[in-house]
């Protein structure tokens, strides 16, 4: 698969596990998570280190999220062999309320071909009087 | 070089960098960035890719922190071939005010074998307040 055809097929995975997560479904990211995940919240400061943990607090979240509509603004997807960094900016909506936050998340092929996410790191975006 | 050392080795790296920068000078990370690095700052919103974006940025910034001490939690490095994922929290410490942070750095052996960062990702931990 030549560069442009795998960032492709990374954000496409990307957008279809966010977009079930913004109607308050875990799965499409669980299914997506590899074992060894690592993985930080936006709001947690512990990193969960994998995959029984974070699915235990994913699951702990189900339903309580529901997004109307997000942007993915500007996806860069790096490759080094077999690890693929996808970052970008992220807005959410929610009635009123705009969440910004930056997203790195870090693919890895699995020998049975598949890619997963290995690594995940949220983060809010403070707004200047927050700093 | 087998996994642990790797780990040391990247974990070494990351150290002999901030220690630089919590003097003030980002040389230590200037010289460990890839052409190619794409870097999400904790105070920015945007991501700055390239090592000319980043190193103005950073040298916009130099001299202005001081960094007394620091504590690196829970380095743990993750490798996928030429790839080697490195998450911890971070705390440091000016006078009495604490910066806690969340740190992700991917490394990418380069043709000429050295290890440098293609991919950063700083975070502020926001406290309960602030969510």
């Amino acid at each position: 698969m030549n560069q442009g055809d795998l960032a492709t097929t990374i954000i496409t995975m990307e957008k279809k596990a966010l977009e079930k997560l913004n109607k308050g479904n875990p799965s499409g990211y669980l299914e997506i998570y590899a074992n060894d995940i690592t993985y930080f919240d936006p709001f947690q400061e512990k990193r969960f280190d994998g995959f029984e943990n974070v699915k235990t607090f994913y699951e702990s979240m189900q339903g309580t999220i529901y997004i109307e509509h997000y942007e993915m603004i500007d996806p860069v997807v790096q490759t080094v062999g077999e690890a693929a960094i996808l970052s970008y900016n992220l807005v959410s909506h929610i009635g009123n309320d705009i969440f910004r936050e930056k997203c790195t998340e870090v693919y890895s092929q699995q020998p049975d071909k598949q890619w997963r996410i290995i690594h995940s790191h949220w983060s809010l975006i403070t707004s200047p009087s927050e700093k």
